[in-house]
């Protein structure tokens, strides 16, 4: 018997990422899971992705430590406040404030270092272009570009291995078809969190973007959401 | 009178990365560095890219902390020793173990966050395509696919602004090219440093591929090197 492939998976310990880990896992790789303290302010997702890793068994779950605020630039590391209630069309228009300047470039930079380490080919993102269409870096050219360029910046671009593909099983996806395929997968979203702004028990706000779309997309999908919210 | 525009400078604090300021600050831009605090053994680079971002009086420096250990991979963030001695065929053949897994796609995408909250539309990179023909990442196909890229990440490809560029003038250089360019724009070399694996005093220890370039490229530009060399 080989051994089972290697991935790299990129886990904040949110919905959408942790639906990642259990495609990957569905498909038989052996999962090397990296989450990133990068001074967000939502730090207890930290939390959820090693409840997450530890659920899954996954081969090593390294937390990796930049410093994004020295840049500042996003609600997310910044000290503005996170948006509260707003309509759907409003966080469609335009970049949200919530967009933390290239991070899905710095995160797959990393997941490329570990892969090129490790002598993986395949890094999982779950990036989703239709509830983040304001987040440039969501979007499938983005991601064929990134890959691209990903081939030509490493090893296997001068050895002539096989290319490394990004996978990003999530973005055609809208919300309610995410949880429907991670419950068809027995994901427990009781161990996932989402919030922007949750409070110091780690209860989510239910009121900001991110609170705000998963609200609806287990309400689209027909099922309570099991995460704790605040007042809830 | 315009303000100057605004590029993202990555500044090692290495012969290379200095003539590039030179160049930048010659074109007439304000620069904003950028160095890493990367888990590297030659971590006394850092105090030669603070004496030249002084002497350049920089709009900016930023020194941004990441953990590129936690991957390991690379002679100069683990405990291998970094080769001495060798001859430049040698050095040629094959990527180094001295290669730092995906290291400039990790710097070019902190230098591309803090470009988009700056509103910079160039960033520079000192790559060179001649000395590191064994490093994947210092070859123009890489170059032109990372700005492609980056034009899709950020800001600039959802707002329609003008292009991010990514600017490589020592690309096709030799060392001692490199050193004449400089030395035309009045650089001060002795406030450089290049060596893998310098003395506790700072001192270069003359023998590491970074040193042989280094004093290679000084003499065939008929130009003794200022550095300090251990034992010299």
């Amino acid at each position: 018997m080989s051994e089972p492939a290697k991935a790299v998976l990129l886990l904040s310990g949110g919905l959408d990422s942790t639906t990642v880990l259990a495609v990957a896992r569905s498909k038989g790789y052996s999962v090397y899971a990296l989450s990133f303290r990068y001074g967000q302010r939502h730090v207890h997702e930290l939390d959820a992705a090693r409840r997450v890793a530890a659920a899954y068994a996954v081969a090593e779950h390294v937390i990796a430590d930049i410093d994004l605020r020295v840049f500042g630039g996003s609600a997310l590391t910044g000290t503005e406040p996170v948006p509260k209630d707003r309509e759907p069309a409003e966080m469609g228009a335009g970049i949200p404030i919530t967009y933390v300047p290239a991070r899905n470039t710095i995160f797959l930079s990393f997941a490329l270092a570990w892969a090129d380490v490790l002598g993986a080919r395949r890094i999982f993102i779950g990036v989703n272009a239709l509830d983040y269409s304001g987040y440039p870096d969501c979007r499938p050219e983005y991601i064929e570009a990134y890959e691209r360029m990903a081939n030509l910046a490493t090893r296997s671009g001068v050895e002539g291995t096989a290319p490394i593909r990004i996978s990003t099983p999530l973005i055609d996806l809208s919300k309610a078809d995410i949880i429907r395929l991670g419950r068809s997968l027995g994901v427990d979203y009781s161990l996932t969190t989402s919030c922007y702004d949750p409070d110091a028990l780690g209860a989510a706000c239910g009121h900001c973007d991110a609170c705000l779309l998963r609200l609806k997309g287990f309400a689209e999908a027909g099922v309570k959401d099991p995460a704790r919210y605040a007042g809830g």
